[in-house]
């Protein structure tokens, strides 16, 4: 196998995706080479499309965006023994330094040397999975069995986050559960609750059809809809924040208050949210940061350290693929079908741009709500 | 409210059962007096019934028997402010000290200072349930919301037993259980995996019917039957626990071979499946030691050492009544219908006797699986 | 035994503190009577004093303060079978409902039903000890062996404080550790930190003495003074407590930067020590937030989440008593010598407004260091 | 750089080794290139070297023995960036897979697919570290700073066992531990209690000299001298363990009864010491399994799971090396000299027969305890 051209789609600058040709050698001895079929689109790679930027990380060269990636394999290098062509896997796209502390302790999602497909965090920057095929470390390419499609493969990224969050959250297994955020990793965090016998799964959102969707698709329990509001001081924020904690609290699930929770999914990063968030969470219980927004945030820390109400960070994942793939192989019987994420999909490497549009509505043109959109590259 | 008489069962000796008349005085300023509704029977109390012991506990003096229980409240002390006479209630029949650093801290089930109803380890016996009514603490009293029934109610006690265990598991969520003996507790052990996600689920018993009974109620996902076998030197005793657990290993759910589990449920006390589940147990695993048997056994340690398999013991419970009454309050989806288990129910005190008979029969005279049998006192 | 006058320091208003007589009974069954002999003033009784109030918790009745002591049994109740008179006793003055689930579970601390002597919180307000006797449950009284000497047995109370962080925080044996704040809290959380073989412990405060008595008594290996700012705008802040964590990171401890460190134990509650925790913390690590200032902060709060630096709250105290008891006891050989940190001592309940005074002040009239004052009423 | 010849100790039988030459090849891209300095000798070790085998494995093809061992680079393959030739490195021996779940979460020490130098359990063997220069792959050598000697760099490989029983056996700091055996592991698992702030560290041998080490040099507060017995009924055999639990309980430090401890680390792997320090551990303490001896034990169960003392299996270590050079660096107050522990010295490869037959006996020719031989190769 000699070195190959192969189309990606490369961001220029902000909505400047272009479609390039790239060479591709031969798969290394460690690597396998994957056609990419299925690639979900993530907030982190809107932001780089529409400011050329996400937060303080700036873009530095052309950069090929998407890491919720699912495909198939075409070619393994000499020392890949677990894999082979054929092999419909799901990527797990950032590569640790394998060396470090943090890698040899088993939370390589906080490892400093940390690569990562499609952010720009590193320079040169690692480039993403918009592209036709990819040669990537077979350490971390897992295989998936037939019964899971690949749209799921892709969704396993996210999916990785929400575990994640669960298992950081390490509650007992009884525990009621609040969500803010019905986006794709809210969601997916209710739904990891609830496969995980969660007495009660609230989400809470400012729109109402995603509280809606979460709830008749069987993601919560219950929800609610955060009023829209515009506090000024921080006194009539935290008043805010207090009645949204109020609201939550009062939610009902099988006729009863679900009352303050044992934990917190915050999924917005938005600062009114982290502060409900803390307000409802019983003493002792936990509030999972999980969404990324302000990166300073004004919080009501003494209502939360005097209940001992803890405040987990929650950065990516690690560990999670295989028990992804085990849970969505098996499908406990609280998991909710998560195709139903999938809500558009845009068919080839030339409709990015069109995906990129789409992901960054509420709803489509046919008042469709947009949560996953999948660019489908088969 | 003054001092009345009730009517009791009362164990004199070997299968020696009388029913007789109690004085009663009116509950103290912290308890509450219950009538006593449904007395689930448990191998404890068959064994005093049996045998006037249990193991090495020698009966000291006339022991009535039941511990798990549910009923109506009838009076209240005047210091209790959180239940009121009509309130349908669930027994915690284990008092501990309160004093000590176990009870302080959280692990009130290993108090060395324990009293528990109808067992005779402690002296004077604290007698059982199978009485009309009782005074009992009321902070060992939990009140049942109008949902669920006092079978249900009952059977927190031994459900208890279960939650403990999986806490002490303390699983991610993800992992494949295997549970040893498919009795109430083991049925109760499996539900538990089940209700919190656990991604396969298998369940063994020498009785073909039982498995059959987990797999078709929705206990477990997949089952097999444990080969009856005498194997008389320690190499062949260890050659046969091996084999059982490569049998483990080689069932199937979902189509994929479960292989090694992430922990064993060892419900059974028996020797030969204590050997079968260390070896059935993945490194990093756990087995946790639930049933009661032979005190003194004969393990593959190394087996186990070498690859952090860890024996974990479980003495029946603390701190799960509240969260088992949220639990069948709110049925998450894995929880398979736990009214199944009660497959039989004898009315009134007088009809003890015959109940316990019936409990120590694998079926009764119609073909049916005796699991848990009922006093129904209502 | 009947009911007895005694004399108690009572606070009226602002730094209106009398000397007031009190009927006492006999103890209760479940009580004991204690001599009150060394009380030690905390941060809170000196607000108290100060204010007539606690932050948001207003005086509402005449108060007693103190709540760090120790004294001598002079009476038991009738049920009362493990202390005597004449035992030497440290009283646990937090009372809690010893019914709710954080009481069950052994997190009594965060009981919401929870009465403290000296707090105005709960109302009518439990009085605290700076009293010639009072009555307390036995439950809460513990034993002192002779090796202990009665000051010390009032600082198990600020030390459990310290033992409870360091429980919460959870490191493996070998971690750095970062002290803001050189207050009896915070040398106490070194002094903790050392006993357990932390393999460096660096403490911060803006004052050079307090520091320096840290490092030469023992309490931690390196420290460093906290530059005085006024930065305004939250960039200027943010970058001021970027440099403070810059200045912990280059400490140097037998040779060696001390860099990133595994756990801060926030002693302070002052909001640029809190960012410089942030910043001055290992990914993975922890910062423990023990000292309680303005209740609403503003921190980098990405910059925890993104390293997965959790926030953890310190709410006084469980289960520390007979372990702190056993520690002084054994003195581990890294415990420094915790008696250096009662620097001022006061004799007899007039004097408690002198040590109320010399309480508020940094150095006392000689220049030597104020850090733990205590009302000796032996 | 090219292919060399070294000399290597070579393991053909029983206790026949030979002094052979070997070709050794530049290190490849990710290796080191290691002059051999200190090699201390293992119990394993000795068996290989005794019988060709340690216990069921057998040696396949000629072995050379060593895998406690530090030494100097004198070569880096082209990869390697955070090592230099000149730097004087502990080297961690056991080489996982890298790529399992064991592997990626951080427990490789259980990795199935481990490679452990001087081990014949893997085919071909790897190679031990009695060689005078070898290649190894750079993540697995630790960089020593100049305050810590080579003999002690070497000792960090026995220390790692230690301080991984220590962090599974997950105690509070304030807690007591018993210790069975007195060899150099069980030595250590005291030294690191100590180091850790444990209240009480008791310390049991059959050998009064053992015991009277640990105690002079600071390893134990206490120890007691295991009667020999020879009991020969499962009845005689409990009964005699319950005596040396007894024996252990009544150990006093500082004054007092140590009474039932925390966690035993039992270093031994007999069988009545297994049994003893289920008895002598308090309920809900730990049984940490790190000596091993015969495969197969009888154990009283019961007396363990009924207080759920828990059987926790310690296997060699994993993410010890950075944190035990950390503690032997910074040498917390607690810490006893290790280097007592080295207490025989052979000077170069042609000695290692002679430091095996020394390694082999319990005292010396002069009546000098032999604890841990060291083969000096600088």
């Amino acid at each position: 196998m000699s070195v190959e051209t192969v189309k990606a789609s490369v961001l220029h600058g902000e909505k400047d995706l272009r479609l390039e040709e790239r060479s591709l050698p031969a798969p290394s001895a460690d690597e396998v080479q994957i056609t990419v079929q299925s690639t979900g689109l993530c907030g982190s790679d809107l932001h780089y499309f529409g400011h050329f930027r996400n937060g303080d990380i700036l873009v530095r060269e052309p950069l090929t965006l998407g890491h919720e990636s699912s495909g198939t394999v075409v070619a393994v290098g000499s020392g890949v023994s677990n894999l082979k062509p054929g092999d419909r896997v799901a990527l797990e796209v950032g590569l640790p330094c394998e060396d470090c502390e943090y890698c040899s302790s088993g939370r390589y999602n906080i490892c400093r040397g940390m690569k990562f497909r499609s952010s720009a965090k590193a320079f040169p920057h690692m480039q993403g999975t918009l592209q036709e095929r990819i040669n990537h470390p077979a350490r971390w390419v897992h295989k998936l069995p037939e019964t899971i499609p690949l749209d799921l493969g892709a969704l396993i990224e996210p999916l990785s986050v929400a575990m994640h969050a669960h298992r950081r959250a390490n509650l007992t297994s009884e525990s009621t559960v609040l969500v803010f955020g019905a986006g794709a990793v809210g969601l997916l965090s209710a739904a990891v609750s609830k496969a995980n016998g969660a007495t009660a799964v609230v989400i809470a959102d400012i729109q109402k059809d995603r509280v809606d969707f979460a709830v008749n698709n069987g993601f919560a329990d219950a929800g609610f809809v955060v009023p829209l509001a515009r506090p000024q001081t921080i006194d009539e924020k935290l008043a805010y924040a207090q009645q949204v904690a109020e609201q939550a609290r009062s939610v009902k699930v099988n006729g009863k208050e679900v009352g303050e929770v044992g934990a917190v999914y915050e999924c917005t990063g938005v600062e009114s949210c982290l502060q409900s968030a803390i307000y409802a969470t019983k003493p002792g219980g936990k509030v999972m940061i999980i969404g990324m927004g302000t990166p300073v945030l004004t919080l009501p820390m003494s209502a939360a350290a005097l209940r001992e109400v803890d405040l987990v960070g929650v950065f990516r994942y690690a560990n999670t693929y295989p028990a992804a793939i085990e849970m969505l192989s098996n499908k406990p019987a609280g998991l909710p079908n998560l195709q139903t994420l999938v809500t558009h999909r845009f068919k080839g490497l030339d409709q990015v741009q069109s995906a990129f549009e789409m992901a960054g509505k509420v709803k489509d043109g046919e008042g469709k709500l947009v949560i996953k959109v999948v660019v489908d590259m088969s």
